[in-house]
Protein backbone atom coordinates (compact mmCIF):
# COMPACT_ATOMS: atom_id res chain seq x y z
CA UNK A 1 0.00 0.00 0.00
CA UNK A 2 0.94 3.72 -0.38
CA UNK A 3 3.18 4.93 2.53
CA UNK A 4 1.32 5.92 5.40
CA UNK A 5 3.96 8.15 7.13
CA UNK A 6 2.23 11.30 5.90
CA UNK A 7 -1.25 10.46 7.08
CA UNK A 8 -1.58 13.03 9.94
CA UNK A 9 -2.78 11.32 13.40
CA UNK A 10 -2.51 7.84 11.75
CA UNK A 11 -0.64 6.04 14.56
CA UNK A 12 -1.56 2.55 13.15
CA UNK A 13 1.20 0.52 14.26
CA UNK A 14 2.77 3.06 16.38
CA UNK A 15 4.38 2.45 19.88
CA UNK A 16 1.94 4.71 21.56
CA UNK A 17 -0.92 2.82 20.74
CA UNK A 18 -2.48 1.06 23.90
CA UNK A 19 -2.93 -2.71 24.21
CA UNK A 20 -6.35 -3.29 23.61
CA UNK A 21 -8.34 -5.59 26.52
CA UNK A 22 -9.97 -7.25 23.72
CA UNK A 23 -7.16 -10.22 22.52
CA UNK A 24 -6.93 -12.70 19.43
CA UNK A 25 -8.61 -15.55 21.74
CA UNK A 26 -11.88 -13.08 21.93
CA UNK A 27 -11.65 -12.49 17.95
CA UNK A 28 -11.47 -15.97 16.96
CA UNK A 29 -15.09 -16.48 18.38
CA UNK A 30 -16.49 -13.02 17.28
CA UNK A 31 -15.44 -14.16 13.82
CA UNK A 32 -16.89 -17.43 13.88
CA UNK A 33 -20.26 -15.17 14.92
CA UNK A 34 -19.61 -13.35 11.58
CA UNK A 35 -19.27 -16.16 9.22
CA UNK A 36 -15.62 -14.70 8.79
CA UNK A 37 -13.12 -17.20 7.79
CA UNK A 38 -10.19 -17.10 5.80
CA UNK A 39 -12.34 -17.33 2.52
CA UNK A 40 -13.20 -13.79 3.52
CA UNK A 41 -9.94 -12.76 3.72
CA UNK A 42 -8.62 -13.69 -0.26
CA UNK A 43 -11.71 -11.96 -1.02
CA UNK A 44 -10.97 -8.67 1.13
CA UNK A 45 -7.40 -8.82 -0.61
CA UNK A 46 -9.27 -8.71 -4.19
CA UNK A 47 -11.50 -6.09 -3.30
CA UNK A 48 -8.48 -4.09 -2.19
CA UNK A 49 -7.03 -4.38 -5.88
CA UNK A 50 -10.45 -3.18 -7.04
CA UNK A 51 -11.15 -0.28 -4.69
CA UNK A 52 -7.72 1.06 -4.31
CA UNK A 53 -8.12 3.41 -7.68
CA UNK A 54 -11.34 4.24 -6.55
CA UNK A 55 -10.19 5.38 -2.61
CA UNK A 56 -11.08 9.13 -3.39
CA UNK A 57 -14.38 8.53 -5.03
CA UNK A 58 -16.02 6.17 -2.75
CA UNK A 59 -14.66 9.04 0.05
CA UNK A 60 -16.38 11.72 -2.15
CA UNK A 61 -19.66 9.36 -1.87
CA UNK A 62 -18.99 9.07 2.57
CA UNK A 63 -18.46 12.59 2.68
CA UNK A 64 -21.03 13.36 1.06
CA UNK A 65 -23.82 11.35 2.52
CA UNK A 66 -22.32 13.09 6.01
CA UNK A 67 -22.57 16.43 4.46
CA UNK A 68 -25.91 16.08 3.65
CA UNK A 69 -27.23 15.20 7.25
CA UNK A 70 -27.15 18.11 9.27
CA UNK A 71 -27.66 15.14 12.08
CA UNK A 72 -23.90 13.34 10.96
CA UNK A 73 -22.02 16.83 10.17
CA UNK A 74 -23.02 18.13 13.26
CA UNK A 75 -19.93 15.82 14.93
CA UNK A 76 -17.49 17.46 12.12
CA UNK A 77 -18.62 21.11 13.62
CA UNK A 78 -18.51 23.44 16.33
CA UNK A 79 -21.83 22.81 18.81
CA UNK A 80 -22.25 26.31 17.54
CA UNK A 81 -22.96 24.74 14.20
CA UNK A 82 -19.75 25.95 12.65
CA UNK A 83 -18.29 23.23 9.72
CA UNK A 84 -14.50 22.26 10.94
CA UNK A 85 -13.16 21.74 7.56
CA UNK A 86 -9.72 21.57 8.80
CA UNK A 87 -11.02 18.33 10.95
CA UNK A 88 -12.86 17.05 7.73
CA UNK A 89 -10.03 16.97 5.94
CA UNK A 90 -7.69 14.93 8.38
CA UNK A 91 -10.11 12.58 9.51
CA UNK A 92 -11.07 12.22 5.55
CA UNK A 93 -7.20 11.00 4.94
CA UNK A 94 -7.47 8.12 7.87
CA UNK A 95 -10.93 7.07 6.62
CA UNK A 96 -9.44 6.17 2.80
CA UNK A 97 -6.40 4.58 4.38
CA UNK A 98 -8.90 2.84 6.21
CA UNK A 99 -10.23 0.93 3.38
CA UNK A 100 -6.70 -0.16 2.53
CA UNK A 101 -6.34 -1.42 6.20
CA UNK A 102 -9.84 -3.26 5.97
CA UNK A 103 -9.18 -5.15 2.58
CA UNK A 104 -5.19 -5.50 3.15
CA UNK A 105 -3.95 -5.70 6.90
CA UNK A 106 -3.08 -8.73 8.54
CA UNK A 107 -6.09 -8.69 12.10
CA UNK A 108 -3.57 -9.52 14.51
CA UNK A 109 -3.25 -7.72 17.80
CA UNK A 110 -1.82 -4.68 16.01
CA UNK A 111 -4.74 -4.64 14.30
CA UNK A 112 -7.04 -5.35 17.33
CA UNK A 113 -4.97 -2.32 19.36
CA UNK A 114 -5.50 0.05 16.14
CA UNK A 115 -9.27 -1.06 16.31
CA UNK A 116 -9.16 0.15 20.27
CA UNK A 117 -7.64 3.38 19.32
CA UNK A 118 -10.61 4.56 17.03
CA UNK A 119 -13.23 3.39 19.19
CA UNK A 120 -12.05 5.90 21.44
CA UNK A 121 -11.85 8.24 19.26
CA UNK A 122 -15.00 7.86 18.31
CA UNK A 123 -16.37 8.19 22.11
CA UNK A 124 -15.65 10.23 24.65
CA UNK A 125 -11.84 9.55 25.83
CA UNK A 126 -10.23 10.91 22.46
CA UNK A 127 -12.69 12.49 20.51
CA UNK A 128 -11.43 15.78 18.95
CA UNK A 129 -7.87 15.47 20.32
CA UNK A 130 -5.93 13.75 17.68
CA UNK A 131 -7.08 17.08 15.40
CA UNK A 132 -7.28 19.45 17.88
CA UNK A 133 -11.22 19.69 16.94
CA UNK A 134 -12.16 22.82 19.37
CA UNK A 135 -15.95 23.10 20.05
CA UNK A 136 -17.07 19.99 18.22
CA UNK A 137 -19.28 17.19 20.21
CA UNK A 138 -17.50 14.99 22.29
CA UNK A 139 -18.88 11.38 21.19
CA UNK A 140 -20.94 9.94 18.48
CA UNK A 141 -24.17 8.16 20.10
CA UNK A 142 -24.02 4.48 19.55
CA UNK A 143 -27.46 4.41 17.30
CA UNK A 144 -25.17 6.20 14.33
CA UNK A 145 -22.12 4.50 14.76
CA UNK A 146 -24.45 1.39 14.44
CA UNK A 147 -26.69 2.62 11.89
CA UNK A 148 -23.96 3.55 9.57
CA UNK A 149 -23.22 -0.04 8.84
CA UNK A 150 -25.86 0.14 6.01
CA UNK A 151 -24.80 3.00 3.75
CA UNK A 152 -20.70 2.07 4.36
CA UNK A 153 -21.95 -1.45 3.42
CA UNK A 154 -24.80 -0.79 0.55
CA UNK A 155 -22.45 2.00 -1.15
CA UNK A 156 -19.39 -0.19 -1.91
CA UNK A 157 -21.34 -2.36 -4.27
CA UNK A 158 -20.97 -0.06 -7.36
CA UNK A 159 -17.19 0.38 -6.54
CA UNK A 160 -16.89 -3.70 -6.01
CA UNK A 161 -18.63 -4.32 -9.54
CA UNK A 162 -16.14 -1.59 -11.04
CA UNK A 163 -12.91 -4.30 -11.52
CA UNK A 164 -14.05 -6.76 -13.92
CA UNK A 165 -14.65 -9.42 -11.72
CA UNK A 166 -17.55 -12.03 -13.01
CA UNK A 167 -21.10 -11.12 -10.69
CA UNK A 168 -19.99 -14.43 -7.76
CA UNK A 169 -16.81 -12.70 -7.34
CA UNK A 170 -18.15 -9.56 -6.80
CA UNK A 171 -20.97 -11.15 -4.24
CA UNK A 172 -18.22 -12.85 -2.70
CA UNK A 173 -15.66 -9.44 -2.16
CA UNK A 174 -19.52 -7.36 -0.94
CA UNK A 175 -20.33 -10.07 1.76
CA UNK A 176 -16.64 -9.91 3.09
CA UNK A 177 -16.85 -6.55 3.27
CA UNK A 178 -20.19 -6.83 4.90
CA UNK A 179 -18.65 -8.87 7.30
CA UNK A 180 -15.22 -7.03 8.13
CA UNK A 181 -17.44 -3.38 8.51
CA UNK A 182 -19.50 -5.26 11.11
CA UNK A 183 -16.31 -6.66 12.46
CA UNK A 184 -15.07 -2.97 12.78
CA UNK A 185 -18.08 -1.12 14.14
CA UNK A 186 -18.71 -4.20 17.07
CA UNK A 187 -14.94 -3.66 18.04
CA UNK A 188 -14.94 0.09 17.87
CA UNK A 189 -18.59 -0.31 20.26
CA UNK A 190 -15.98 -1.61 23.06
CA UNK A 191 -15.89 2.17 24.99
CA UNK A 192 -19.77 2.63 24.74
CA UNK A 193 -20.60 -0.63 26.65
CA UNK A 194 -21.73 -0.48 30.38
CA UNK A 195 -18.46 -2.81 32.19
CA UNK A 196 -19.06 -6.14 31.49
CA UNK A 197 -21.91 -6.08 29.02
CA UNK A 198 -19.01 -5.77 25.89
CA UNK B 1 -50.67 -12.79 9.84
CA UNK B 2 -51.66 -15.61 11.97
CA UNK B 3 -52.84 -15.30 14.89
CA UNK B 4 -50.29 -14.29 17.57
CA UNK B 5 -52.64 -15.07 20.86
CA UNK B 6 -50.49 -17.98 21.59
CA UNK B 7 -47.29 -17.33 21.59
CA UNK B 8 -46.18 -17.49 25.31
CA UNK B 9 -44.18 -14.81 26.19
CA UNK B 10 -45.38 -12.23 23.19
CA UNK B 11 -46.66 -9.14 24.29
CA UNK B 12 -46.46 -6.96 21.50
CA UNK B 13 -49.08 -4.17 21.75
CA UNK B 14 -49.58 -5.56 25.14
CA UNK B 15 -50.63 -2.78 27.99
CA UNK B 16 -47.59 -4.13 30.13
CA UNK B 17 -44.92 -2.81 27.86
CA UNK B 18 -43.27 0.22 28.93
CA UNK B 19 -43.03 3.11 26.37
CA UNK B 20 -39.62 3.56 25.06
CA UNK B 21 -38.09 6.88 25.79
CA UNK B 22 -37.06 6.57 22.21
CA UNK B 23 -40.17 8.03 19.56
CA UNK B 24 -40.93 8.57 16.54
CA UNK B 25 -38.64 11.64 15.65
CA UNK B 26 -35.78 9.78 16.80
CA UNK B 27 -36.57 7.06 14.77
CA UNK B 28 -36.99 9.58 11.67
CA UNK B 29 -33.34 10.16 11.98
CA UNK B 30 -32.31 6.81 12.66
CA UNK B 31 -34.20 6.08 9.45
CA UNK B 32 -31.91 8.64 7.15
CA UNK B 33 -28.50 7.08 8.18
CA UNK B 34 -30.13 3.43 7.55
CA UNK B 35 -31.31 4.78 4.00
CA UNK B 36 -34.67 3.12 4.69
CA UNK B 37 -37.27 4.83 3.11
CA UNK B 38 -41.01 4.43 2.17
CA UNK B 39 -39.57 1.70 -0.57
CA UNK B 40 -37.70 -0.46 1.66
CA UNK B 41 -41.19 -0.75 3.60
CA UNK B 42 -43.19 -1.64 0.33
CA UNK B 43 -40.04 -4.27 0.10
CA UNK B 44 -40.67 -5.60 3.48
CA UNK B 45 -44.21 -6.56 2.50
CA UNK B 46 -43.17 -8.03 -0.58
CA UNK B 47 -40.45 -10.07 1.70
CA UNK B 48 -42.81 -11.11 4.11
CA UNK B 49 -45.00 -12.99 1.49
CA UNK B 50 -42.00 -15.02 0.42
CA UNK B 51 -41.35 -15.22 3.61
CA UNK B 52 -43.94 -16.68 5.47
CA UNK B 53 -44.10 -20.10 4.31
CA UNK B 54 -40.51 -20.41 4.85
CA UNK B 55 -40.26 -19.18 8.94
CA UNK B 56 -39.81 -22.63 9.76
CA UNK B 57 -36.89 -23.55 7.62
CA UNK B 58 -34.99 -19.77 8.45
CA UNK B 59 -35.46 -20.37 12.34
CA UNK B 60 -34.24 -24.20 11.59
CA UNK B 61 -30.94 -22.53 9.78
CA UNK B 62 -30.68 -19.80 12.87
CA UNK B 63 -31.12 -22.24 15.59
CA UNK B 64 -29.04 -24.54 13.72
CA UNK B 65 -26.06 -22.16 14.01
CA UNK B 66 -26.91 -21.40 17.46
CA UNK B 67 -26.62 -25.10 18.56
CA UNK B 68 -23.75 -25.64 16.06
CA UNK B 69 -21.63 -23.04 18.73
CA UNK B 70 -21.28 -23.64 22.24
CA UNK B 71 -20.30 -19.91 22.58
CA UNK B 72 -23.77 -19.38 21.81
CA UNK B 73 -25.68 -21.97 23.02
CA UNK B 74 -24.91 -21.01 26.00
CA UNK B 75 -27.14 -18.07 26.22
CA UNK B 76 -30.01 -20.96 26.35
CA UNK B 77 -28.39 -23.19 28.66
CA UNK B 78 -27.89 -23.06 32.46
CA UNK B 79 -23.80 -21.96 33.61
CA UNK B 80 -23.60 -24.97 34.28
CA UNK B 81 -23.88 -26.17 30.33
CA UNK B 82 -27.29 -27.93 30.61
CA UNK B 83 -29.04 -26.75 27.40
CA UNK B 84 -32.42 -25.39 28.57
CA UNK B 85 -35.13 -27.00 25.54
CA UNK B 86 -38.30 -25.03 26.57
CA UNK B 87 -36.38 -21.91 26.81
CA UNK B 88 -35.11 -22.65 23.26
CA UNK B 89 -38.34 -23.76 22.11
CA UNK B 90 -40.34 -20.81 23.85
CA UNK B 91 -38.02 -18.26 22.01
CA UNK B 92 -38.03 -19.88 18.75
CA UNK B 93 -41.84 -19.18 18.61
CA UNK B 94 -41.28 -15.37 19.12
CA UNK B 95 -37.91 -15.11 16.95
CA UNK B 96 -40.98 -16.72 14.18
CA UNK B 97 -43.52 -14.06 14.82
CA UNK B 98 -40.51 -11.41 15.15
CA UNK B 99 -39.75 -12.51 11.24
CA UNK B 100 -43.52 -11.81 10.25
CA UNK B 101 -43.27 -7.87 12.82
CA UNK B 102 -40.16 -7.02 10.55
CA UNK B 103 -41.66 -7.30 7.30
CA UNK B 104 -45.22 -6.44 7.94
CA UNK B 105 -45.91 -4.14 11.03
CA UNK B 106 -45.63 -0.44 11.03
CA UNK B 107 -42.92 0.62 12.87
CA UNK B 108 -44.96 3.29 15.16
CA UNK B 109 -44.28 4.11 18.75
CA UNK B 110 -46.18 0.64 19.77
CA UNK B 111 -43.50 -0.95 17.68
CA UNK B 112 -40.48 0.91 18.96
CA UNK B 113 -41.81 0.00 22.26
CA UNK B 114 -41.87 -3.76 22.20
CA UNK B 115 -38.22 -2.91 20.63
CA UNK B 116 -36.92 -1.80 24.29
CA UNK B 117 -38.60 -4.66 25.63
CA UNK B 118 -36.65 -7.22 23.29
CA UNK B 119 -33.44 -5.14 23.76
CA UNK B 120 -34.34 -5.45 28.04
CA UNK B 121 -34.58 -9.36 26.95
CA UNK B 122 -31.33 -9.57 25.95
CA UNK B 123 -29.93 -7.38 28.71
CA UNK B 124 -30.09 -8.14 32.27
CA UNK B 125 -33.27 -6.32 33.28
CA UNK B 126 -35.28 -8.97 31.56
CA UNK B 127 -33.45 -11.98 30.41
CA UNK B 128 -34.79 -15.35 31.56
CA UNK B 129 -37.51 -13.61 32.84
CA UNK B 130 -40.12 -13.92 30.15
CA UNK B 131 -39.65 -18.26 30.07
CA UNK B 132 -38.32 -18.69 33.62
CA UNK B 133 -35.51 -19.85 32.07
CA UNK B 134 -33.31 -20.54 35.49
CA UNK B 135 -29.88 -20.40 35.84
CA UNK B 136 -29.28 -19.12 32.30
CA UNK B 137 -26.67 -16.66 32.07
CA UNK B 138 -27.89 -13.01 32.32
CA UNK B 139 -27.01 -11.26 29.32
CA UNK B 140 -26.18 -11.40 25.91
CA UNK B 141 -23.04 -9.65 25.57
CA UNK B 142 -22.80 -6.80 22.95
CA UNK B 143 -20.47 -7.83 20.87
CA UNK B 144 -22.48 -10.59 19.85
CA UNK B 145 -25.77 -8.76 19.43
CA UNK B 146 -24.05 -6.37 16.74
CA UNK B 147 -21.86 -9.84 15.32
CA UNK B 148 -25.29 -11.56 14.91
CA UNK B 149 -26.16 -8.88 11.77
CA UNK B 150 -24.33 -10.61 9.98
CA UNK B 151 -25.76 -13.99 10.00
CA UNK B 152 -29.51 -13.07 10.07
CA UNK B 153 -28.88 -10.79 7.27
CA UNK B 154 -26.88 -13.25 4.97
CA UNK B 155 -28.74 -16.39 5.56
CA UNK B 156 -32.31 -14.72 4.34
CA UNK B 157 -30.75 -14.28 0.81
CA UNK B 158 -31.75 -17.52 -0.24
CA UNK B 159 -34.83 -17.75 0.93
CA UNK B 160 -35.51 -14.34 -0.79
CA UNK B 161 -35.01 -15.89 -4.08
CA UNK B 162 -37.83 -18.81 -3.07
CA UNK B 163 -40.48 -16.83 -3.93
CA UNK B 164 -40.34 -16.23 -7.86
CA UNK B 165 -39.18 -12.96 -8.01
CA UNK B 166 -36.62 -11.22 -10.26
CA UNK B 167 -33.63 -11.09 -9.37
CA UNK B 168 -33.84 -6.99 -9.19
CA UNK B 169 -36.68 -7.77 -6.78
CA UNK B 170 -34.74 -10.10 -4.48
CA UNK B 171 -31.55 -7.54 -4.58
CA UNK B 172 -34.11 -4.52 -2.86
CA UNK B 173 -36.14 -7.40 -0.80
CA UNK B 174 -32.40 -8.15 0.74
CA UNK B 175 -31.34 -4.22 0.96
CA UNK B 176 -34.66 -3.73 2.80
CA UNK B 177 -34.06 -7.00 4.79
CA UNK B 178 -30.11 -5.66 6.16
CA UNK B 179 -31.85 -2.23 6.90
CA UNK B 180 -34.29 -3.63 9.07
CA UNK B 181 -31.97 -5.93 10.74
CA UNK B 182 -29.43 -2.87 11.49
CA UNK B 183 -32.59 -1.06 12.90
CA UNK B 184 -33.93 -3.47 14.95
CA UNK B 185 -30.72 -4.39 16.88
CA UNK B 186 -29.17 -0.60 16.92
CA UNK B 187 -32.75 -0.18 18.59
CA UNK B 188 -32.36 -3.45 20.95
CA UNK B 189 -28.21 -2.17 22.19
CA UNK B 190 -30.38 1.16 24.07
CA UNK B 191 -29.94 -0.59 28.02
CA UNK B 192 -26.05 -1.44 26.66
CA UNK B 193 -25.16 1.88 26.23
CA UNK B 194 -23.53 4.13 29.37
CA UNK B 195 -26.01 7.04 29.92
CA UNK B 196 -26.05 9.70 27.32
CA UNK B 197 -24.36 7.63 24.39
CA UNK B 198 -26.97 5.89 22.84
C1 LIG C 1 -19.77 2.12 10.01
C2 LIG C 1 -19.48 3.14 10.85
C3 LIG C 1 -18.24 4.02 10.75
C4 LIG C 1 -17.07 3.83 10.10
C5 LIG C 1 -16.63 2.63 9.24
C6 LIG C 1 -16.23 4.96 10.41
C7 LIG C 1 -14.91 5.12 10.03
C8 LIG C 1 -14.04 6.04 10.58
C9 LIG C 1 -12.60 6.02 10.46
C10 LIG C 1 -11.84 4.97 9.68
C11 LIG C 1 -12.11 7.08 11.15
C12 LIG C 1 -10.63 7.48 11.29
C13 LIG C 1 -9.98 6.58 12.33
C14 LIG C 1 -8.55 7.05 12.63
O1 LIG C 1 -8.40 8.06 13.30
O2 LIG C 1 -7.61 6.39 12.13
C15 LIG C 1 -13.24 7.77 11.72
C16 LIG C 1 -13.19 8.91 12.50
C17 LIG C 1 -14.29 9.71 12.75
N1 LIG C 1 -15.59 9.38 12.44
FE1 LIG C 1 -16.22 7.58 11.94
N2 LIG C 1 -16.91 5.84 11.21
C18 LIG C 1 -18.17 5.32 11.41
C19 LIG C 1 -19.21 5.93 12.09
C20 LIG C 1 -19.25 7.31 12.27
C21 LIG C 1 -20.42 8.12 12.44
C22 LIG C 1 -21.86 7.61 12.46
C23 LIG C 1 -20.01 9.40 12.56
C24 LIG C 1 -20.91 10.61 12.74
C25 LIG C 1 -20.77 11.66 11.94
C26 LIG C 1 -18.57 9.40 12.48
C27 LIG C 1 -17.76 10.52 12.61
C28 LIG C 1 -16.38 10.47 12.76
C29 LIG C 1 -15.56 11.52 13.30
C30 LIG C 1 -16.04 12.90 13.79
C31 LIG C 1 -14.26 11.04 13.32
C32 LIG C 1 -13.03 11.73 13.89
C33 LIG C 1 -12.92 11.28 15.37
C34 LIG C 1 -11.73 11.94 16.05
O3 LIG C 1 -11.93 13.05 16.62
O4 LIG C 1 -10.63 11.36 16.01
N3 LIG C 1 -18.13 8.12 12.31
N4 LIG C 1 -14.39 7.12 11.36
C1 LIG D 1 -29.21 -9.83 14.94
C2 LIG D 1 -29.26 -10.14 16.26
C3 LIG D 1 -30.43 -10.84 16.92
C4 LIG D 1 -31.72 -10.99 16.53
C5 LIG D 1 -32.40 -10.48 15.25
C6 LIG D 1 -32.41 -11.66 17.61
C7 LIG D 1 -33.77 -11.93 17.65
C8 LIG D 1 -34.45 -12.31 18.80
C9 LIG D 1 -35.87 -12.27 18.99
C10 LIG D 1 -36.86 -11.80 17.94
C11 LIG D 1 -36.13 -12.70 20.24
C12 LIG D 1 -37.52 -12.84 20.92
C13 LIG D 1 -38.00 -11.47 21.33
C14 LIG D 1 -39.31 -11.57 22.11
O1 LIG D 1 -39.26 -12.00 23.28
O2 LIG D 1 -40.37 -11.26 21.54
C15 LIG D 1 -34.88 -13.01 20.87
C16 LIG D 1 -34.69 -13.48 22.15
C17 LIG D 1 -33.50 -14.06 22.58
N1 LIG D 1 -32.31 -14.05 21.90
FE1 LIG D 1 -31.92 -12.91 20.31
N2 LIG D 1 -31.51 -11.97 18.59
C18 LIG D 1 -30.28 -11.51 18.20
C19 LIG D 1 -29.09 -11.69 18.89
C20 LIG D 1 -28.93 -12.69 19.83
C21 LIG D 1 -27.68 -13.34 20.17
C22 LIG D 1 -26.30 -13.00 19.60
C23 LIG D 1 -27.97 -14.29 21.09
C24 LIG D 1 -26.98 -15.22 21.74
C25 LIG D 1 -27.21 -16.54 21.71
C26 LIG D 1 -29.40 -14.24 21.33
C27 LIG D 1 -30.09 -15.02 22.24
C28 LIG D 1 -31.41 -14.80 22.59
C29 LIG D 1 -32.03 -15.30 23.81
C30 LIG D 1 -31.36 -16.16 24.87
C31 LIG D 1 -33.32 -14.80 23.81
C32 LIG D 1 -34.37 -14.96 24.91
C33 LIG D 1 -34.21 -13.74 25.84
C34 LIG D 1 -35.18 -13.80 27.01
O3 LIG D 1 -34.80 -14.40 28.06
O4 LIG D 1 -36.31 -13.28 26.87
N3 LIG D 1 -29.95 -13.27 20.55
N4 LIG D 1 -33.87 -12.76 19.96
Amino acid sequence: MPSTASIPGYTYGNAEVAESPFRLDDLAILKQTLLFTEADVQYLRMAGTVLEPQVEAILDVWYGFVAAHPHLVAYFSTTQGAVLPDYLARVRARFAQWIRDTTQREYDQTWLNYQMEIGLRHHTEKKNHTDAAAGAPTIIPLRYMVGFIVPITLTIKEFLKAGGHSSAEVEQMYAAWFKAVVLHVTLWLQPYAQPGEF
